[in-house]
């Protein structure tokens, strides 16, 4: 057998483990693992280096197949160069109820897969992260230790999202020469011919971003080589333009929209494979195909066993640093710092913005914690995410610690999610609340997955006052609470952002938002206390004086008003305690008792909270009294808002005195 | 006084009340206007046909500023041509609360502001609907009646967010020649150079894209003159790239950051008045210049007493059809269409998903509807969106009623405010309910802006299956419910589907969004009503059979598993009644005798949603019992799925009797 007709079995091995998974689970995409799977050939067995054995090795090169409808292309791949927990059962269990082989390939469920996606444009997103965490990685640890290539693998749908030209963008600007796009040129979409709806020549609207560009026949497989090989030698970031045809191989659907999304049916199934020439049952890989392959995966993890005398040659504290943070896990001293500040802080109350106190906070953890990375959407001065220690990451230069990512929001969380899963590093970045709508697929993912990503949201309500209701959150902090698995936090004063600070960077299962005000607020945690109360969600910031009538829930910069509500009302005799709600999601996790006593039992039970009421309920019941808003905001001085919105000391504890006035004594 | 010194007056006049707003505000962004001010006097004194006298007249061009933190420049035109209710007293009323000159553009506000504008890139989205919709009307009635421009100034933080690729894309290959992009090409960008976050070469951009570029230096107003005249006479849409001088003739903070958003400050406004020879106080326009402006408001209104002719020669009933289009009234026989196919259905009992159900009632609109405008982000197929009488827009040839907007969520959503923006249509569009998140900053605008925009989001919960939790929404209910003054319907067969479609189609000040199945569904209203049920928003879908005891509470595709708990609670001896709630919003505007009498009393609660329980404790307060999601999706077969979950008739009757037993009888 020639090699050019072993390599067309590889790839028509990847092409029938797919058109019969698919048939199978009778639901899937066949048209892209057809089309990518000469392609997918090339890449794993000449290119990719990586160890079926050792999937989490970090120097693996990596591969992101961001057009995550095809996931049965990297499910075949995984299974065939030999990843032990990707069977042969695995792949007959597809889009099967708690198989590892979901519908679209999710992080996690199997190993090898680096990044969930689906989503359209998301992968494209993440592997700029994965490249720039790469370069960043490289310029603390060196070649020896860290000198991989990002692949990605994308269709029309990924380049059509808006997402992607963020995307592209700015891995052109910084000069990614890793990461390796590879575009799946099949001219087809869901409704059909492309040209339905686009004309863009993507080509030059990736040189227009400093891509390097080339194009070839993506059922060549030496053509594809050559393309790789080109692009490995790029200086800069390089689309490659494969031209496929979508279903390749189907005798009556290849390269129509019908192959895309369905079975092909078992005529056709047996037609194609009549036209390829494969004669093997459902699901049989003939020995020499598979022997093909998983010697391809033997040979790719030679590059390991090379990397791990470079590892062991190093010294004991490169390697245990190098270690501890591909771990995830927090440095020595950590906690400590955290702790010592919290003492500054009760000792020194400042009156500041929690976008301020955010910042000291972060001065102090980027101290303590060399692996965080900042960065702001063209916000920097307003969302306070640079300190002393973050430079700037510029072209060609990774050797800082903070990324300008543009007036692009959706691209800054889809790239940190790529840094996030890369290892090594904890990237945060800035926006305001309010456009966190136009990062909130990305934000989704980082909870899908359960990643530490973290998203300093500020300018958190009304509160930012004159730039208006476009600017001002109102169903921000319920839209971001309502995602599973999603830390939202909303500290008070500069105690609770530490203290939300310090849960954010050790919730390693799940990603955080901080939610930021732009305006001052005083200190209200004016006694130390060793433990993180912001740990509970919900505690008891201040006690009633005397048996209590009236509890007071509140979060961020409602909490003083909530303290005022609380003294004008024991000023008038109704003892009233105030319950500060800095994370909706971890006080769910606490114990039903610890519930029960924070909820304030027969209480008149009141929330303020500068957003809407959905969601609060849950603390004050649907005859609790809200304080909040109804409706968007206004332009306006902040003073003049709070007033217009009803949101004051004295609104809320007139509202509060209505009903206790009514209530039997 | 020579051509030009008057024109560079002109000019300054918009500096001068822009910087004098600012100034007296004590917020807000000088920098644009100062350099965009030479581009709005060559746009409104020699191109722009307008009437202030009319500001709604139909065929005016359209001015739509994308920057909108450049809102000033807006508003100091308004006042000078001489739109009425655009004061001095307002100009000096900038970003306090109550004026029409809040800090960005609101719709709404003020005449002559066309779109909502401030989140970036939006007007860009909108700006392909309005062009779009131009075009469309145009194939209908003709050059004499519609044939205008639309102008979008936009700014890098515009070119930077991902939506300006999306629209960009689609108006290039819509060939919307009559689309013209003015880029404010400052280089200057909030945290400093754009260079700092992009290298994009956006001519070449542009035209990947196919459109036309032009450049020009944004203070020769000649220059910028011939560059607008070029633009009106291309075959594609252009776009301009003027290269401006942020905060042109402030000495020392021209050309710098420190100009885009902060006040200049005393002292360097006296300096600015200096250096660019202007000696009038705060807020006074020399009566020259003044005049010159009104002057140029009356010659753009010339175009509308010619346009007035032409109307007045058009036939009766184009002229009425016309104005009940733009006017945004339904046509007569819409009540009646929907009765009748409301009859049929209950006499049919179909059962189908609703996603169908959504088309079938598309199918009849769409029959006595002219000006609905369907379109898919390449879901057609899935979204069933399309209907016999819409057949696809394509480049040059406008008269249809179907847009492939491409795998552009965003855009869809931006453009299609554009287009009921524009007026005389009512446009449509649809994707997966998951993939609103891509579409949220545009839903929310309008939302914001209370325009009659209609999302069709289809496969609504676990119940599309296997493609998994990517593709599964499980808070988006609740994310979308949040966005205040959005009707978000849910129906829960054909017959719901159908009054929610005449709901959407009769709310002008409001968007909707319509969440659909994927699985079919049985017809549960089986009895014909000549009322809209579902104009209620929740109401009693199946009565108890004796004294209610429980009452249960669902939406969608949870109707038939609610209808089944209530058989199996009712035959062990619990009379249930169940509430069907196909808009949370709507029913808050009930009464509230009515909304008592539906929430049930002392009954036993409950609430079958497959989503999150975020916002249903309203209907079945804290210690009710929620039957849903509590986490992401899984992929899996449907029926597996819901298993899994447990959102059955008999764990939700289970759960119930639970309660029961334990209660006092």
């Amino acid at each position: 057998m020639s090699n050019s007709e072993k390599y067309d079995r590889m790839a028509n091995a990847i092409r029938f483990l797919s058109i019969d998974a698919v048939e199978k689970a009778n639901s899937g995409h066949p048209g892209l693992p057809m089309g990518c799977a000469d392609i997918a050939t090339v890449l794993f067995t000449r290119f990719m280096k990586f160890d079926p054995k050792a999937p989490h090795w970090p120097d693996r090169d990596r591969f992101i197949l961001s057009a995550g409808h095809g996931s049965m292309l990297l499910y075949s791949v995984l299974y065939l160069t030999g990843y032990e927990d990707m069977t042969l059962d695995q792949i007959k269990s597809f889009r099967h109820l708690g198989s590892k082989t979901a519908g679209h390939p999710e992080y996690g469920h199997a190993t090898g897969i680096e990044t969930t996606t689906g989503p359209l444009g998301q992968g494209v997103g993440n592997s700029v992260g994965f490249a720039l965490a790469e370069r960043i990685m490289n310029a603390t640890y060196g070649d020896d230790l860290v000198n991989h290539y990002t692949y990605v693998l994308a269709g029309d749908g990924c380049l059509m999202e808006g997402l992607s030209q963020e995307a592209i963008s700015l891995a052109g600007h910084l000069k990614l020469n890793k990461l390796i796009l590879i575009w799946d040129n099949n001219s087809i979409s869901i409704d059909g011919s492309v040209s339905l709806a686009d004309s863009t020549n993507q080509l030059e609207r990736f040189q227009a971003s400093g891509w390097n560009t080339l194009a070839c026949d993506g059922h060549d497989q030496e053509a594809i080589a050559a393309a790789i090989e080109a692009a490995r030698n790029s200086d800069r970031p390089t689309l490659i333009a494969a031209k496929t045809t979508i279903g390749f191989g189907s005798p009556t659907k290849a390269g129509t929209n019908k192959v895309h999304g369905s079975p092909l049916g078992k005529e056709e199934v047996a037609a194609t494979r009549k036209a390829l020439g494969w004669e093997y049952p459902a699901f049989e890989v003939p020995s020499d195909t598979l022997d093909a392959w998983r010697l391809a995966g033997l040979n790719a993890a030679k590059a390991r066993a090379e990397w791990e005398k470079r590892f062991a040659a190093a010294p004991a504290d490169v390697r245990a640093e190098f270690e501890r943070r591909m771990s995830g896990q927090l440095p020595g001293g950590f906690d400590e710092a955290i702790a010592a500040y919290k003492e500054k802080l009760v000792a020194d109350k400042p009156k500041v913005a929690t976008r301020k106190s955010s910042e000291m906070a972060l001065e102090v953890i980027n101290g303590v914690v060399p692996e965080t990375i900042g960065g702001s959407a063209d916000l920097t001065g307003s969302n306070n995410t640079k300190t002393s220690q973050t430079k700037e990451i510029t072209p060609g230069n990774y050797g800082n610690r903070y990324v300008h990512y543009g007036i692009r929001e959706h691209e800054m969380a889809a790239a940190m999610n790529g840094m996030t899963l890369h290892g090594g590093l904890i990237p945060y970045g800035g926006t305001f609340l309010c456009f966190s709508d136009y990062a909130r697929p990305s934000i989704r993912l980082a909870a899908l997955m359960g990643i530490r990503t973290i998203f300093v949201m500020t300018h958190d309500s009304i509160g930012l006052g004159e730039d208006g209701p476009t600017h001002q959150p109102v169903e921000h902090m319920a839209a971001l609470r309502a995602i599973p698995n999603h830390l939202v936090f909303r500290p008070a004063d500069a105690v609770e952002t530490a203290e939300c600070w310090q849960i954010a960077l050790e919730s390693q299962k799940a990603p955080s938002t901080l939610a930021l005000t732009r305006q001052n607020l005083p200190t209200v945690r004016t006694e130390n206390t060793d433990e993180n109360l912001c740990r509970r969600g919900a505690y008891e910031l201040a006690a009633a004086d005397g048996e209590a009538a009236v509890t007071i829930f509140a979060t961020g910069s409602e909490i003083e008003i909530a303290l005022g509500a609380r003294a004008l009302l024991q000023g008038h005799g109704h003892p009233t305690r105030v319950v500060s709600v800095p994370c909706f999601e971890l006080f769910e996790e606490q114990s039903d008792g610890y519930k029960q006593d924070i909820l304030g039992g027969s209480t008149l039970k009141m929330a303020i909270e500068a957003g809407i009421r959905q969601g609060w309920d849950r603390f004050i019941g649907t005859d609790g009294i809200f304080i909040g808003m109804h409706g968007f905001g206004a332009s306006g001085e902040i003073s003049d808002l709070y007033k217009h919105f009803g949101i004051t000391p004295e609104a809320a504890a007139e509202a509060a005195e209505k009903v206790l006035h009514k209530k039997p004594h």
